[in-house]
């Protein structure tokens, strides 16, 4: 059998790397400016000591930076480092023997012990004298002193530790230029090498607002990009960050839907926005009456001036009308009729809409115009898509979707609009979405959010899966939305908005919309799917005022801007629930929320004290930043009283 | 950005597979003839179903064999696989669409709907087209009628399900014949594949008795092979399987250590075993008071003659006589005075041992010398080592030299002898390590041995770390033992025997020996480490009768030859641990302990009476294998009272 690989191996070894996923064959997450954690079991055979560095390559950079890793316990290391690019960076673990440490450790025990130590100090001079080569300057100069203290001749029998030369040899500041100046001998370095995505800051953190922009029409006239344009200062206003815009591209005629999804439209009725592809073009034409592609570029551009973004819908599927099902009958499925396959959920059937057959032989062309249909966009400045049903999708075609448009433009973002199995979900985010929608809406409970949440934040999810909490869309009304008037809208606008970095809401969320199709139905009555839905923008029975105190909140706390940081509070009472977040140089904030919509609750709250960086023994000021009122609290318990006609939640700054 | 691979890649997803240690660094274990889990996430994109199948490849083989794998739940497989022969398996899992059960999915719900399916039907009979290449004789004569059904001119209109059109496709004969000669396109196969280390049976089930064959000598005078042979019908009534030996070679005399440690040695102190070599040899010679090449070889064959295994002790350390030192100085560590370095734990010296330099210029050699050792004792009939203190050693040393010497002898079992940090623990049996010693010694109480065998049964390390369970050894007499009499020797027995599928005792132990060096010491007054300690074999005051009455439950009851069956029940005392075993076909067997040695305890143990395949309403019996007693329960709680000083432990066959 081969010895030399064995021969040359180092002692340490290097496992279970926290940022490692299915062994290295997905990447995790991360993005600029923010430190990534990396953990690892480090340890050798034997009883010497190591030293371990986190080595990481910036994807501009052909040099490996370096920081150092500390002991936890167990074998256990943690280091981190700091994105300062977006891309995909390189991530390693070295780690070699500390012969330096593992001497002074052992003169130490020795010396305890009342040991004759002269050849150890011999020995430890030697291992110094080996460290001349990499050290300069004062620092040398310092060692060679240590080297030449080490060997001086005692002028008399001194005890232990009062030996000038044992002095000497445990000066921490020797130990230190050591450590700093290592001589790297028989490194295990780990293998393979981890990649990391770093993304933009938007990738993790921000609010989002979808809206139709064909119901933005005055008078019951069809809107258009110059109508939706001037709803722009008002979602700015109200402190939102992506504006989600669902299909604005020809809907076909043929088979349309008509309004309340009836099966034949009636004449005037809009269609489907998904029903994509008309005479006038498809997934690359807008619908003429939104307006022109100049018109579209300057919505964008006043967008950007608001400091607002626009994302895209990516729905890869056609109405019968759109151009590619003559162009390429081919990207389609085939009856034994010859007629082609509408999408069907059997046996739920939808006339109005082909899905794209992926399986095609021609699958190489069917990719490539689909990357066009991307790169188009992107070079009308859109950088966000938010992809439509991507996991009735092959999962490659996604990965060498994402992957092939990161590599050019890093900074475009994927959310994937997947409602399915776990596992499905979770793999379209380790493939490449940069964000996934999530089953928030139906995690009412406290033991479900806490439940859902710990999963989210405290498993290995929070390597790669990034939430995008909406509290309602375009399909889902819940009936806890359905039933619990305005004080359910809140609730669930500050569960959205602070547990999770990145939220959304679909409008008309503001003016407390809440009629369902019929009962048991998550659908809108009159859904904007099938009609224009105009709205009294302006009005004053609106969540608008309270949408922007949260908005306001969530930028001015960086805290909100991470979910790995979640922490979870007790309280007696299964209504209420309470959280914090906290990071490093900013005040916690401290939510509790009321989740019973229809009544009062008081309780308890019990908090973890150290999660808040708080002192049992001092009193400490909790501040509701909704309302400016402040409480004096002392100790983990403290009394809290929520009226949810008044307000159903407490965002607390926590000041000590 | 390269297009091919993504496009050529199948639908199916396969992670988190259950067998795979490490991203693949590292091998799991098994044994022949027992059947080995694989479970993996299956799914793929889309609403299609899936096909799965374990692939495995004996070590003898060239071609794969297949097993089907089962849906479980949220997108988990299993399956499992039977190692024939003894070596290293290669496994994967592959996985492709099930196209017509995919269609006989769709059609049911269909028909259920009462929608109209006559293109469906010839869909159907398209895809059952594609299996006539596969299938032959009857089953290729029923698919021809099935597709001629799924054809046929109706009649006239019939109702759904009583269409025979319908009837023929959804007969679940066909569908069967299908799953079992599918089409197989576009499939996935998980990589990198996986290696599993398949053991004799040896490696993960038997029962050891360590003793000195120096101390069976008659009248003080040093033992013999002979004379050790003479024990070992004694041992093989008790229901042993291995014999431990510590080193049998020569001892050396430079610094040797009297009595109990003592660190000059008196005239006529026979030395620690461990300090081994002499001028008369070193790790191939043998110890000259205790015999010949020729008498070890007659000691051997006369074990296997009663069904015992020879296992050598494997210690890497000389002593300052061994032919190594004046062959190879440069394989020990020097000081600067020229001196060799002694074995040190700073501030504690073992002056009479010198430990090997691995980090030496010429450890090719050394490797090689090692290896030349152990092949040396196979060729004299031994197939398993005891290694002492692997973790002092490089790990990279133990994964080549297990490797290279079960490439050729793939039946030799390497235990580590290692009480260290439990990663390099665990590090050890991932790199090869057949079996392991554990920290059971040091877990008495209820709390400790539930957390500590949920570790080792429940946890990943039962995927690679086997433990062997000894009650004591020459190292380590606990304070359980000191200070419990009789009963505390019963109770660890049955726990260490009944836990673990392998364990150990260290001669003395049957009969009580229990005196400490001094208090709080683990270690044995006058231990058989420095001296001989010869006994009265033949004694009645002996644990032998009940030893043997345990090793037959053992052999008699396969279910306690696994680990990973065993299950907890509960128990309403602290001082009463109740466990069970089942296998399948076998009865189960369920263990309650009382742990206190000095006082009676009665409680109520509530099974979980899932685990024993038992009937909440139907009475069963419990039958005590130890005293030949029944009971007839009923229900979970029933009641149990255990004197320890009649019998600590019930051991009962639960009889359905």
């Amino acid at each position: 059998m081969a010895m030399k690989p064995y021969l040359k191996r180092g002692h340490a070894v290097i496992e279970r790397v926290s940022l490692e996923l299915d062994g290295g064959r997905h990447r995790p997450k991360a993005v600029v400016g923010e430190a990534v954690p990396v953990s690892a079991d480090i340890f050798r055979d034997g009883p010497d000591m190591l030293l371990a560095l986190v080595r990481y390559q910036a994807p501009s950079e052909s040099r490996w930076r370096e920081a150092p890793m500390t002991f936890v316990d167990n074998d256990r290391w943690t280091g981190d480092f700091v994105p300062a690019e977006i891309g995909r960076y390189k991530v390693t673990i070295t780690a070699f023997t500390n012969h330096f440490g593992t001497w002074r450790r052992d003169l130490s025990r020795r010396v305890e012990a009342r040991q004759q130590v002269d050849l150890e100090l011999e020995e430890g001079a030697a291992l110094l004298e080996r460290h001349l080569k990499v050290v300069r300057g004062d620092e040398r100069r310092m060692l060679k002193e240590a080297i030449s203290a080490l060997r001086a001749v005692p002028d008399g029998p001194k005890d232990g530790f009062e030996d000038p030369r044992i002095a000497a040899a445990l000066d921490s500041r020797i130990a230190s230029i050591v450590a700093r100046h290592h001589v790297r001998e028989n490194a295990t370095t780990y293998k393979p090498v981890i990649e990391v995505t770093v993304d933009r800051e938007r990738g993790r953190v921000g609010a989002w607002y979808e809206f139709f922009p064909r119901s933005t029409g005055e008078n019951d006239r069809h809107g258009t990009f110059e109508t939706a344009a001037q709803l722009l200062p008002v979602i700015a206003d109200m402190g939102f960050d992506v504006i989600y815009l669902p299909p604005i591209h020809p809907i076909g005629t043929t088979a349309r839907k008509g309004r309340n999804n009836a099966l034949v439209a009636a004449p005037g009725d809009v269609g489907v926005p998904w029903a994509i592809g008309g005479p006038e073009g498809g997934h690359t034409a807008l619908h003429p009456q939104l307006g022109t592609s100049v018109e579209f570029d300057d919505f964008v551009v006043r967008a950007q001036g608001l400091g607002l973004e626009i994302a895209l819908d990516f729905a890869i599927q056609c109405s019968p009308d759109h151009p590619w099902v003559k162009q390429h009958p081919e990207w389609f499925h085939h009856r034994p009729d010859g007629t082609i396959k509408y999408a069907e959920n059997p046996p739920k059937k939808y006339q109005d809409v082909y899905p794209v057959n992926f399986d095609t032989d021609n699958r190489e062309e069917l990719w490539r115009e689909l990357k066009a249909v991307i790169d188009f966009w992107i070079s009308h400045g859109v950088k966000i898509f938010r992809v439509d049903n991507p996991h009735t999708k092959p999962f490659a075609f996604w990965e060498w979707l994402i992957e092939s448009v990161q590599k050019k433009h890093p900074d475009v973002i994927f959310l994937a609009e997947a409602f399915t199995r776990p596992k499905v979900m979770s793999e379209l985010a380790k493939l490449g979405f940069t964000q996934s929608y999530t089953y928030f809406t139906w995690r009412n409970t406290k033991w479900e959010l806490v439940e859902y949440l710990n999963e989210l934040a405290h498993s290995d999810m929070a390597l790669y899966f990034r939430p995008n909490f909406f509290t309602n869309t375009q399909d889902i009304l819940h009936d806890y939305l359905q039933t619990g008037g305005p004080p359910a809208f809140k609730v669930r606008l500050c569960l959205a908005a602070l547990l999770s970095p990145t939220y959304g809401i679909y409008s008309g969320f503001e003016f407390f919309e809440n009629v369902a199709r019929e009962p048991g139905s998550e659908e809108y009555l009159h859904s904007e799917k099938y009609e224009l839905r105009p709205r009294a923008w302006g009005s004053t029975d609106s969540l608008a005022p309270y949408i922007t105190r949260i908005n306001q909140i969530r930028r001015k706390n960086p805290s909100l801007s991470t979910l790995t940081n979640l922490r979870w509070h007790g309280t007696d009472r299964d209504q209420v629930l309470a959280f914090s977040k906290a990071s490093p140089g900013a005040e916690p904030i401290l939510v509790v929320v009321n989740l019973n919509p229809f009544h009062w609750e008081e309780c308890t709250v019990s908090l973890d004290l150290g999660a808040l960086g708080l002192d049992e023994a001092r009193p400490f000021e909790v501040h509701d930043l909704l309302t400016d009122t402040s409480y004096s609290w002392s100790g983990p318990h403290n009394y809290v009283r929520l009226d949810p006609s008044v307000e159903p939640a407490h965002v607390f700054a926590v000041r000590r």
